[in-house]
């Protein structure tokens, strides 16, 4: 069903039609009913075009697909990303997707896409100090969310984002670790600078010196991955005064990390073997995590996304009035994530 | 830069700017030539919408984002989620998202976005026997491919689809298995009556055949999952003449398949660590399987994903004429599989 059937219907021009929905003021009234009696005898719906025409809205929200890069932490975005098109849906929003490698390659793609598709808003993820998108979107005047605090600015005011309270599920974490005996908890995470990471190990350093133990010594930082994690773990139990627990940034890190408590026979195994337990702790809650029995901090991401569309939503139509004298009330989500148990810890 | 920035330097109404936009035979030659060199001088690119309302072409291809449901196999879900949104970008098209959780709420949703955003065309994924999806595209004549053949008519003339060749996969497991030594080599899938299922069986069956190995007894189904495979395999390995090698349809049944292997004493383990080896080999290559070392069966899915754009763009451009007498040469694509050997077999 499309502008030209409704066209042959009312016997008028396709042209006038498309004044009848975009600028019906143009149109004389007796040519008005006839062409909306015809829409409404073909079941003509005006397409989002036409709306859009007459609205300059589009009801796209965009956002970019990361790679699952090492196939393991990757899941995360799929779940977002699950959570977002469907909570879109409820607000009658379409999510669009576009690709990028860095900051400058994800401008010129919204770029290439507002010249193009006209979204309505887009939603950022993976936030970073020095972070020039953010800036770019905001000159523009241009409704955006970031799934993620803005890290170099994180006291001032702000665009709208949501965040998982990263350091508020390590501490969590090492929390559970003292419960269980364990004073010894090493942290293995990511080399400083990574907002996100330095998150996390700071919710690890305060619980431990809450607790009375200094944590000097118990950190060490690497890159992300299973051969990595396995490496730095390796060290903490190898010291002359070996960690007994291992608390790691990410599930890949903890991987590894129980890779090196096995093969010194105190790992725990998913099949319920292992000799004396030396607990690991990885964060994400990833699919490794379940089907190899880790013990992880889980991120509420249906919730996250859900929330980024809702924060949109006020944005876009309008209703500023809700938020405190600084925004600071309305448009920023700080999320708990969780401690799922499982066999390692 | 919108339509109403034209029209006040062009000194003419927003309805005058869209009319030379999409209907100029109506604007008089001054008025025409003077809305143009505004759109020339602000560099105003007329919208999609403003050309979807002129060519009647959207440049969107949906899709539906599919829940990551065990979390081990919808990686794959995710990874060809992205291919698509890359090889689509490069034909000038964009991803849109829709979430449906079976086929009857997905054909509510196709209908939903054609009244509002008129995709030009839809990739539809998980084709399963009598999948009534296809069927409700084609008597509407939308383009559409799928990455899954049509199971419930494979040999007939069909809508045009990308699909892996599961059962190559299967058999060239299977041969790795006869060639490292092998004989009694079981395989754990689903139940009968799954297109997908019943085809990577059947790729294992053929090639122990043609190796003078009767299959019999050495088959187990059971619904997919860690547990599900664990207790199969056990099944197969505690039986009179217990299986030696273990082929299971996806990785979350081998996961399984490993755990009851270790706890026999005889599977691999990512440390090196281990007894006797019981060969276990996966299917789909997920994050799970690169972090446990599990050798699995790997399906091209980036090239799937471009396969489809390609087969989409072709369909939408109207040429046709490539194609043979029956279609077959060029609306059917089988990729072929490749194993990917880790330390488990």
């Amino acid at each position: 069903m499309t502008i030209t059937d409704v066209a042959r219907h009312a016997k008028v021009s396709r042209q006038t039609v498309s004044n009848v929905i975009n600028a019906p003021e143009l149109v004389r009234e007796g040519t008005r009913r006839r062409v909306l009696e015809s829409i409404e005898a073909l079941g003509y719906r005006a397409s989002q075009a036409a709306r859009q025409m007459r609205t300059g809205r589009s009801r796209l929200i965009a956002t970019r697909i990361e790679p699952a890069e090492d196939g393991i932490n990757g899941t995360i975005h799929d779940r977002f990303l699950h959570g977002l098109t469907e909570s879109a849906a409820g607000f009658g929003y379409r999510v669009l997707l576009y690709t990028a490698h860095d900051d400058q390659s994800e401008i010129a793609a919204v770029d290439d896409l507002l010249a193009a598709y006209e979204p309505d808003a887009f939603v950022l993820t993976g936030t970073h100090h020095g972070d020039v998108r953010t800036a770019w979107l905001a000159e523009r005047r241009l409704p955006f969310v970031t799934f993620g605090r803005p890290w170099s600015m994180p006291e001032g005011p702000s665009h709208p984002w949501v965040d998982v309270d990263g350091a508020a599920g390590t501490a969590a974490a090492t929390r559970h670790l003292l419960d269980t005996g364990h004073r010894r908890i090493g942290f293995i995470g990511w080399p400083t600078g990574s907002g996100v990471g330095d998150d996390r190990r700071a919710g690890w350093a305060r619980t431990l010196a809450a607790a009375g133990v200094d944590p000097a010594g118990l950190d060490r930082t690497t890159d992300d991955g299973v051969a990595t994690g396995e490496k730095a773990a390796g060290d903490l139990l190898d010291a002359d005064r070996p960690a007994t627990a291992l608390l790691c940034a990410s599930d890949s890190l903890a991987l590894g990390a129980s890779h090196a408590a096995l093969s010194r026979g105190g790992g725990w195994r998913a099949d319920g073997g292992g000799g004396t337990p030396i607990a690991v702790i990885g964060f994400d809650d990833t699919s490794v995590a379940r089907a190899t029995g880790l013990t992880s901090v889980s991120q509420p991401l249906s919730e996250a996304a859900a929330c980024c569309v809702a924060l949109l939503a006020r944005i876009l139509d309008g209703d500023e009035a809700s938020a405190g004298e600084d925004g600071s009330a309305t448009t920023r989500v700080l999320l708990q994530p969780s401690l799922v148990r499982r066999q390692s810890a």
